[in-house]
């Protein structure tokens, strides 16, 4: 995977840039300060208002048939900008939406307030994913500013809902499968490797997210009159979440790697090359240890081996001190990341069976799908690809890694399923970016380059063979 | 265990309580509003409020020598009336101080707005243990009011940390144990047998209050980046939890059993010759089965058998929808009842060591002993019991059951060992009155012969030959 000499940057774009740094940290953080949060009903207005703001942006900056469409969910914010004759056409995807912001207590500023620290910005949604709308945005406009064109036709894709439900965008592709045609798709929703190492990740992992819900009697039970005598919902769902794993942190489920494919020799060797300080990488952690499925490295663990985690888990009494009660009810989220080739329906099905099997007696088990997506492993040797790893390599002075993340982004399978487009997953975030937990940041550095790097990608996709985007 | 023809109620004070029912249910109302919850520090005001009520209400009624002590937890409230010249004392024990009321959306009214509903007194502490304090004032009211005398030497003591700690009560017991001296600790916290038969308790079991952590990396870590990789501190917490009984509801921390007196044929024959209608206890509950260890009937293992349970549960996630994250920690509140001779500084020790020694690895894992209180067996034949059995059958028309009750009373182990005192449970709670839990309630005919019967019950103690109370 050599990459061949990057075009430069153009001249006029970089001065153009470099002279509107201040102003671009501004607009970054008027973006953040949206509290897009799809998950939390109470703030759809804000995902409605974080959509208008990146629409305001694109009729600014001079893209042409900016919309804000209605999707099931949230709006989804498209723009065009079709004018480069026989150039390629690159769909580019990112989303507004952010993850809730609880336990709030732990954020050192608050989620909705950017904060530049050390080089950082700090706001919820710094990293994944408005800071990625953010440099597309501005990239396109360093281009439009200064030339007057893009150097190919672009359509951007700006959804609402990543962070809560597949659903609405994928309805919405569906139904605008036409006006969406493109030579290839770029999402912007990665990052990079451990040490900040440009990355290019060509395999995502899928996931199938379920509640596990114990109910024992309507009320709770006085765990003295009652200790011994009935099941304690919270002892019952402790020991089916117990159930679903080994000791040593395989899956128990019956059937749950049935699907996977094994890794090869190539896949193993392409993990082991990658530069990963496992030691760093611990102590960043902060624990004692790294821990799962045996026979497999921290990498393919992460990568290419699918898991099952416990997001979220209550019953009865979290107060402080002592309230001596049997809990009415227990529930877990429960969620699996998958890899090829399986798939999160099926593997509901073998949770859900297995739950039913093994539920203790004496209360009553039910298991619930909230969501879903399929695994995706997307080409190192697409043309754009190669643009991308220039682009990255021109900017950041070192060839990209090719990684295979832990992540899931369900429109990467809708881009190559419902849309037929080679997807490209050129993303920004530092690696420990803290995405989804409190304190999330993103590299002002990344921000910058990674702007000249969009930069250079169009200019790069523009110089390839016709034919070959 | 036959009970004697018990001596009439006196007609003057019949007649007096019979004049005074709306006045009396204004006042229990008006006790039950303050919200005494003694666990949450917010409440501590309220606490001290509910002492005062019942201060000034001892004054009221012409109890001599009230006081409001100070303790190293909530005051305790103390009134003696002494002047009754060679007649046997009486150590009166009630608690004022209630549980925490949480979940709030599942009462019909609100914890601490009675609401008579259906011949029942609804609110937090109408029976456990508010109501049942109110029963002792309006008995020593009706007999004050009517003969200016009680019938025997009467020490009130009135507690407000039940609910949360029992040092603050011992300690204060340890330091006044010379003007506590008496004949025969009253205690009335504990209530009716199933179908609402009257009861005396003649065993309770002993507690042990604790609280698990596990605690890895410092904040939430995305699932996708890291599942797979780090171990999940819910999914650790609960194969713990899972490993403290085996699949049948047997304890499984080694040890455990260890101290536990057998039953004896005796003692079996007594649990079963209970009037016990399973079915309709289960019915009840609403509950598919009732489950507990093998090899014992349901009132063994409520009144004679240690039990295990999770009284309160929680990690990372609990809202609506998906949250994609590995929680940063998860905790636990589990507590054992104890029986005789189990320790609960022993039991405490081999849950520690036995979470020590199973907890998952690539977490931090710790126990921390949150409270505890001695199991006790009370003497039935101690001539008060009789006295009490005989102002039951007399006031409800049928002799008392004599039980062994499954929840704790720190304070019996403590009458007993600090104080030196024989100790007589008689309590007027109706069984399922959803003590700990939303919609607690007192059968409000339970209350009015409880006060008759405690009327008898110093009545009956005057009587007694001499030197046999």
């Amino acid at each position: 995977m050599t990459t061949t000499r990057a075009t430069a940057i153009d001249p006029k774009v970089e001065a153009w840039l470099d002279a509107r740094a201040d102003e671009r940290l501004e607009s970054y953080k008027a973006f953040l300060r949206i509290p897009s949060i799809s998950a939390l009903p109470e703030h759809a207005a804000d995902c409605r208002r974080a959509a208008e703001w990146i629409a305001d942006d694109l009729r600014r900056i001079g893209v042409d048939h900016v919309e804000v469409a209605d999707t099931s969910g949230h709006p989804v914010v498209y723009g065009d900008w079709l004018r480069a004759a026989d150039a390629p056409t690159a769909l580019v995807y990112c989303h507004y939406d952010v993850q809730p912001v609880d336990p709030l207590d732990l954020w050192q500023s608050p989620p909705f307030e950017p904060a530049v620290v050390d080089g950082r910005m700090l706001a919820r949604g710094a990293s994944d994913d408005k800071g990625q709308i953010h440099m597309h945005l501005r990239a396109a406009e360093a281009l439009l500013a200064t030339r007057r064109a893009l150097p190919i036709n672009v359509k951007f894709v700006f959804e609402g809902d990543e962070e809560s439900s597949a659903a609405p965008l994928e309805r919405w592709l569906v139904a605008n499968r036409d006006r969406l045609a493109a030579d290839v798709g770029v999402i912007s929703d990665t990052g990079f490797f451990e040490g900040n190492i440009p990355a290019i990740t060509v395999g995502l992992r899928g996931l199938m997210y379920a509640q596990i819900d114990v109910v024992g009697s309507p009320v709770d039970l006085h765990s003295g009159g009652y200790g011994g005598v009935v099941q304690n919902p919270a002892n019952a769902l402790a020991s089916i979440i117990a159930a679903l794993h080994d000791g040593d942190g395989r899956v128990a489920i019956p059937g749950f790697y049935d699907d996977v494919d094994p890794l090869s020799d190539d896949d193993r060797r392409r993990f082991a090359d990658l530069p990963f300080d496992e030691d760093a990488y611990l102590a960043e952690l902060e624990l004692p240890g790294l821990f799962g499925e045996p026979g497999y490295t921290t990498l393919e663990r992460r990568g290419a081996r699918p898991s099952l985690d416990v997001n979220g888990m209550w019953s009865g009494f979290q107060g402080e001190g002592a309230k001596t009660i049997i809990p009415a009810h227990a529930h877990a989220k429960v969620s699996a990341r998958l890899v090829p080739s399986q798939d999160p329906d099926v593997i509901f099905d073998r949770l859900e069976a297995f739950v039913r099997r093994i539920a203790p007696p004496g209360v009553r088990t039910s298991v619930t799908k909230i969501g879903g997506g399929r695994p995706s492993v997307t080409p190192v040797d697409h043309p754009v690809t190669q643009a991308a790893a220039r682009a990255l390599e021109a900017t950041f002075g070192r060839a990209p890694v090719y990684i295979r993340e832990g992540g899931s982004i369900p429109v990467c399978a809708s881009f190559e399923g419902t849309l037929g487009l080679p997807v490209v997953l050129l993303g920004f975030a530092p690696p420990n970016n803290h995405a989804h937990a409190p304190n999330e940041w993103m590299d002002l550095e990344n921000h910058e380059m990674g702007i000249r790097t969009i930069v250079r990608l169009l200019d790069e996709i523009a110089a390839l063979p016709s034919a070959s985007a």
